[in-house]
């Protein structure tokens, strides 16, 4: 079955899908995406999604390109199209096509494109014992909340750490860690407090994460929201990663420091779990 | 004369011009671009903005598409084949066309798209009698001095300042002002200094910049290249910004507050008429 991807309107052959080179997403990085996790032809946390979908770009005043509830209607097409039971599906919306200039044009129709991929989950050994990640400083703009298309930043830090074979790089602002290049960051104390960075412009407040910190409040763990530094992430009792594609990662190492015992803790395998059951609940899937 | 673009070695209908939706251009603004000015069907300095877009491939670790050479004689017969003796060149390269992932493909061949467009030059008046701008927090990432494609914190300046039918948006990181959103910006302090912001991370080195700084220490204007805050600015003698589309533009009001007399000073007076012949020695052309 060929990869069919959907592009302003039209279903068409991957190889073919094409926008045009004034389109300010390619001009500007003037745009916003998603990406949705799917099994059993199921998206997961769809409603989150499209809600945090509709926030971006509302703070960067582009209009919707149809309802959230018929973009709905062409994913589950084009995944149906694209014969997967479980994947990923990627969306991006940009202002669209104009003439180059910075400001705004003023008419404009904003661009849809749509891709559907294979699952990109981490494989079960690095779930069950745990990846390293490096750190490096934290360069991006101020307002990483927007899931935009901006994310030079994001991709210079990934490649740093997969140069040397780490599964993430987390990024360090001053002395703060914010988050991972396409991940959000956490560490759980001694105490067993559940830390991360709170959800303010210098993250992207990720859909993973506030359905763990939810399910950790549910099950009694404390949450602490507020920013941990890296001296603290070095001498915690555990750590952890999440995203819509790593799910909950325990990470082990950082910067070649073991963290806690050097295995996975109990905390960050209980939210693996839950989590794992919220997925189970909504699409029917064992992960 | 219909426009025609060059899009990956066609030259192409402007409206047929397109790229994939993976490019990486589109999907992480993974890219860079030049912007020449040409007068005569001659780019006015070449050679610097050439030596500025390798600058940038090589800070992100982008291959040439082709030589720069190459590239020299595609845009001199993408202006011939647009009929036009004045205007702008839009040069854009993108790590290429890959699967989404952040971190870099490994074997990527760079997009090169080249647009022609007519000249973008302000008006007779506004280079006269100069042009208002409004001040914003530089809210950009930490290097603002690759060319790169990552522009969103540039654009909802401009943005900014268009609803307010200024002509630029200054940004203020602290106290301090580091550039416009797509043009440099200078003081004359009453002793009759010309101040820039340095070219560190937190500007993008302008051609223009070079060329009008190198000019003015040439005629013995003292030129000290250190950064100025927006108080500083407000009290100035003179202002004015420089851009390869704005050349020297005097600034006679910042926020509202008048600079100076409120009319283009002496000192950005003779560097616009020192711009113009450097111009015109070039070129041939009187602007």
């Amino acid at each position: 079955m060929s990869r069919v991807s959907y592009v302003n309107g039209a279903y068409v052959h991957h190889c073919e899908a094409m926008v045009h080179i004034e389109d300010r997403g390619y001009q500007f990085s003037d745009g916003i995406y998603e990406y949705f996790a799917f099994y059993n032809r199921t998206l997961v946390d769809a409603g989150l999604h499209f809600k945090r979908l509709e926030r971006s770009l509302a703070e960067l005043q582009i209009a919707l390109p149809m309802s959230t509830r018929a973009m709905a209607i062409v994913i589950r097409e084009l995944i149906e199209r694209n014969g997967r039971e479980d994947g990923g599906v990627y969306l991006q919306i940009s202002r669209g096509v104009a003439r180059r200039d910075h400001a705004f044009p003023k008419q404009v129709k904003p661009s849809l494109v749509i891709t559907v991929c294979g699952s990109k989950l981490p494989s079960e050994d690095q779930l069950k014992n745990g990846v390293k990640v490096i750190t490096q400083p934290d360069i991006r703009w101020d307002r990483c909340d927007i899931k935009s298309l901006s994310l030079l930043g994001n991709i210079l830090a990934k490649q740093t750490a997969a140069e040397v074979k780490a599964r993430e790089a987390w990024l360090v602002d001053g002395k703060t860690v914010t988050e991972g290049s396409a991940s959000n960051a956490y560490i759980v104390t001694k105490k067993g407090e559940l830390i991360t960075h709170p959800a303010n412009h210098a993250i992207l407040g990720g859909i993973t994460r506030d359905v763990v910190l939810k399910l950790a409040r549910k099950h009694k763990i404390t949450v602490r929201e507020r920013s941990f530094t890296l001296a603290e992430a070095k001498s915690a009792a555990e750590a952890f990663m999440t995203s819509t594609s790593a799910n909950v990662l325990p990470v082990v190492m950082v910067d070649n420091q073991r963290i806690g015992s050097g295995k996975p803790g109990p905390i960050t395998m209980q939210l693996q779990e839950l989590y794992a059951k919220h997925i189970f609940k909504q699409t029917g899937k064992r992960i």
